[in-house]
């Protein structure tokens, strides 16, 4: 088959790879029949995060399982099935915890900008529909996979309640359904920085109350200004830059609480500043796994649809204009369809 | 009066002073029966915080009400009261969410190692007893201005939950108090970071269950071995260095949590490091004006007496003795008598 491999700064290649195949007793083959590029491949693509050899792309999944190893025992061939971009054994202290991305025996998940790929860890990692979806419903299903479970982890552990006024820093797909996510948990306002017009319409029909363009120290201000002086009760960091984390935290009122999401990058924080601003902070990579059987009922019952952050569809073998388009900030989220 | 002040390091004097005077209308003058030496007063003692001018010391009191400017309404003339070491209006948006040391109105609270002081704020910082204290249960009330409410916010802060296994980094009366805070909210299996007898001798006698000599490192591993690899729930950090801040996060299970209290000196966090450790974070000055009715009803029904870390009672004339009897360790915490 062919697949997508990542040999170094903005140089992606869609080339001849081997069939995935079945190399432990617990893995799962599925076919995907959709798949698509997330934020998080742009660092590697634009060379902040170095390539050392060439690597096989793509990490969010759902599709058809088409076999699976002698150990696997919660998924059948023919089942649909959504699982996280790490997998988990589902079974350790950890992931009892609801951390499943801090498994002991958690892995990164790759390759899935390929018609087919490998899933570790399938009992634990992959979750199953009840019934086969609805062609149009994938995409959200696909999301589930990461961005939306990321969002959803951003706003719950930036303590989003009802009737909160909430901020979310970036306006990429996770920044977008962390205000889907705020919005679900009945934050009352929901202000979403950003300074693109497709992204602000988005963000709006996800249920952003107010928006604000300007950045670091002016949207520190900005957003003073927008809650009386107080600050946010709730912030969601979803960037992961020196300057998105601290303007998070300046703008979270004291006892309120900042999630971060965002794979810090350079990010550095002072402990005394951190000390006096009195905010609650948790992150980290999201637990996509302990959410996915709510987020599967709740695009099932049509009450989300977080499909709508892919604003640009194209053949998988174009995956690489799918990068450009990403990277010039063309598009939001490129969703790819094998042939 | 005399009263004490910090010319430089290790340069504290006992020295005459004006008396306190009525400032603003909504001060009070109160006369302590008591008063203490605080660990952070050992900062600048040791010239590890600059002291640019002299200082009047002592930010922990309680005592009787002598006075009250012209706006007070809470408290009166004859009454015993405690406060925090910030002074608050308790009605601004930051105090009304709890927490009350980050007050738009706050302002430190100092000149408590004297027999009086002028307190501000009164009506928001000061909480008064339902009765007159028995001399022997003045001691406890006094450590609830600070150390105990300290304690007890790192408790909350690290989200100590009924059965948890709880690690408290930091054997000072802070830490000691923080064991008796977990104790309090059900932790199950308390460890306690001590090198030293008669501390350890207290923290058991608070509640610890466990206690780990080692640091840095060799504490991590030691506390890795004793949760059997896992991990400790919520991880209370009494000390505020980089080395003891870095200890806190690593001894914590991914999604728990460390409550941090120790004023932050030369600490800096690495982004990426704390991401991927999964840990809650939380801390600041105590908001001790929130705890302080619950806690005066604990002393008061002798359900605890946090009074206990007092190991050396002197004339407040022999306060110098007092902060070098605390910067070599002989002495947990320095109770002083004005005569």
């Amino acid at each position: 088959m062919h697949a997508t491999v990542l040999y170094g700064e903005r140089d992606v290649r869609f080339e001849d790879r081997p069939d995935p195949a079945i190399l432990e007793p617990t893995d799962a083959i599925i076919r995907l029949p959709v798949t698509c590029i997330c934020g998080s491949d742009l660092w590697p693509y634009r060379g902040i995060q170095a390539v050392t050899s060439p690597a096989a792309m793509g990490h969010e999944y759902c599709g058809f399982v088409e076999e699976v190893g002698s150990d696997v025992r919660s998924v059948t061939p023919g089942q649909f099935v959504i699982g996280s971009f790490f997998a988990s054994d589902n079974t350790c202290p950890h992931c009892r915890r609801g951390y499943q991305t801090s498994c002991e025996r958690s892995q990164p998940v790759v390759g899935a900008q390929a018609p087919r790929m490998r899933v570790p860890l399938a009992d634990g990692t992959l979750v199953g529909t009840r019934d086969v979806p609805d062609a149009d419903m994938i995409p959200s299903l696909l999301a589930l996979s990461d961005v939306m479970g990321t969002g959803w982890f951003a706003a719950e552990a930036a303590r989003v309640q009802p009737g909160a006024t909430v901020v979310v820093v970036g306006d990429g797909a996770v920044g977008l359904l962390g205000v889907l996510s705020a919005k679900q948990m009945g934050a009352e306002r929901i202000i979403a920085m950003s300074r693109h017009a497709s992204r602000q319409i988005l963000a709006r029909e996800f249920g952003a109350t107010d928006i604000v363009t300007e950045r670091g120290t002016e949207g520190v201000e900005r957003i003073e200004q927008l809650t009386h002086g107080v600050g946010a009760d709730s912030v969601l960091e979803c960037v992961g830059t020196q300057e998105s984390m601290l303007q998070a935290i300046a703008a979270t009122r004291p006892g309120g609480a900042v999630g971060y999401v965002g794979v810090p990058h350079g990010v550095s924080l002072d402990g005394r500043s951190l000390f006096f601003s009195h905010v609650h902070l948790h992150g980290g990579p999201a637990p996509v796994r302990r959410y996915l059987p709510q987020l599967i009922d709740l695009v099932f019952s049509g009450t989300i649809n977080p499909g709508k952050v892919f604003d640009l569809v194209l053949p998988l073998q174009q995956v690489a204009e799918g990068y450009r388009a990403m990277d010039e900030r063309r598009a939001i989220k490129t969703l790819l369809r094998p042939s």
